[in-house]
């Protein structure tokens, strides 16, 4: 098996040390693993004005200050619309994108666009209130996002959480081309009981298929398998983002 | 891990004797378990007049006569009928419902609403020449229902199921609210092999979403895995019925 | 558990050989497995002018040769074409049909009815420049068809492959009933990760319910766990073929 080189992007709410576990996973089998934060979930960062733009260069800058090439570059959730956005911006520095239960956007839209009607109305009231910045409910996040822990992790996970710049759900994405055109190896990771979108508005086939010709890995466990199963997932990872 | 009292509430066909064996995997887990027969199902019962009102109130009444609190109340198939009245009946007796490839009714449905005309067709047949009791055809049973048994299992088991009171599956419900706005937990255990309903009309997304926010488990195994995989089965429910 | 006869029934692009190792397995289990070459691919056969009733007689004719009776008839992909066909020509050799990932035809139908039109518009070309004869391109066979493979077993195994009669799939079907109305038994084996049709337009159950009445078992693994896991297919094989 051949040594590769991953950068795993976070999901809304998390920053790049949630991954270190499954990261670990993947060192662990040989292979390079950079977990950074995105613009937007660094404590420092403004949730009221980052926008999704920001976050993609971040992404990029961070590829070119390591100087990283032949990336396989995993996006999580949110961090489906980052890479599709890096996978224009620095398309030399990639090998492969691996979606994990990630968002697939067609050019011109924003996350809002692929999510439930209800998530937005929810979203959009508690930005109203706060001024940009977002946070998930305990009860989503306990029933919908890990619903394979116990309470005990769940509550555990959930303190690790930061406020979300809710600017990153509502810009357009700028892409030169919808993703089944982009000419880059791609790939799907599934996770069964990932239930943050609903089944019936789900990750697969729905946004998987927007990829075009692309690589389908099942995996177990939640949207939050990250802190569930890292050895599951990291096996997921390495079957989806290997040649 | 805290331990839990559970009820499970069987389906059409059944009594609980058929979910001791699982019942005793949750026991042995910790949990306090019982496994009432419902009215309808019992030796005594008359197949042509008891419905769907007689059989929640018989379970309302056991939670009464055990004087059962903090309940995570979990309905097989037609249970899940039977449990979305109890949780109007007696909601200060409950933690959380539990459906396991159940039937969610909307307000006013009966469970002949939920199942595909090709297997309405056929009870009514059945029910027209028995009088009101209806039994599975074995070929059904063996092909659809407990597709993950060798015959041998398929036929003990078989020979355990009683004739099920038609009425049940004809009276509409009486609840006050649909699901999505019963304020108790919910949680859904789907069982991938499970083909009892057809998956173009299937168990989870369909029926599941009509609970709003629920908590997604996944299990191995059919529609009868209570007889060819009680551990896995356990394991799943703990799952979905823990806090 | 009995011991039964399977045929195993090989995809297009395939021969009875890439069987053996899941063949190897069921008969390590004590059945007597046969893996036959479907007229169409073995290395004499005209690509351009083999068609479908070509390959079911190829199959018919194996069958009375080696005399076999009660016969499980196991069909993967285009094989569910012809063994749909030869479930018309020879019942009284069949105790029941098998499907794995298979094509299951309504009358009249041919198989490039039931795949996405940019296959049939790939394949179209491919053939207007051979003649009759098309290979699967290699990064379609890599990344859609044998997914859990990695590059070393992928390249092996698609030198295996053989060009397949395109004829075979623009042959209507000539069956005397829909599959459903056929009163052999019918099983699905259906693989999680098997993308070779896209899940928006599926194996199950958008085909498998043609069959009416049937079996569903689940088996992980992609469209060529022939090559990637023989013992878990094997294993599915067995819980789809026993009575």
């Amino acid at each position: 098996m051949s040594k590769n080189t991953y950068v795993l992007v976070h999901g809304a709410w998390h920053t790049g040390a949630e991954l270190e576990a499954t990261a670990d996973q993947l060192r662990a089998r040989g292979h390079t693993v950079h977990c950074p934060t995105l613009a937007g979930n660094r404590p420092e960062d403004d949730r009221a004005t980052t926008g999704l733009e920001d976050a993609a260069q971040s992404l990029a800058a961070f590829l070119d200050q390591h100087g990283l090439e032949q990336v396989r570059l995993v996006g999580h959730s949110y961090g489906g619309m980052v890479i599709s956005r890096v996978a224009d911006l620095r398309p030399q520095r990639l090998a492969r994108l691996v979606y994990v239960n990630a968002f697939v956007p067609q050019p011109g839209e924003c996350l809002n666009d692929l999510v439930p009607p209800h998530y937005t109305a929810l979203f959009d009231n508690i930005a109203a209130e706060t001024g940009g910045g977002v946070m998930l409910p305990f009860p989503i996040w306990r029933e919908a996002f890990i619903n394979d822990a116990d309470l005990a992790l769940a509550t555990e996970a959930f303190g690790k959480l930061n406020t979300h710049p809710y600017k990153t759900f509502q810009d357009p994405i700028t892409l030169s081309q919808p993703m089944a055109a982009c000419p880059l190896p791609k790939s799907y990771v599934n996770c069964r009981m990932d239930a943050a979108l609903p089944h019936s508005l789900g990750w697969h086939p729905r946004l998987s298929e927007r990829l075009g010709l692309f690589r389908h890995v099942e995996c177990s466990g939640s949207h939050e398998v990250w802190f569930t199963d890292p050895a599951a997932l990291a096996a997921a990872i390495e079957q989806a983002g290997r040649d």
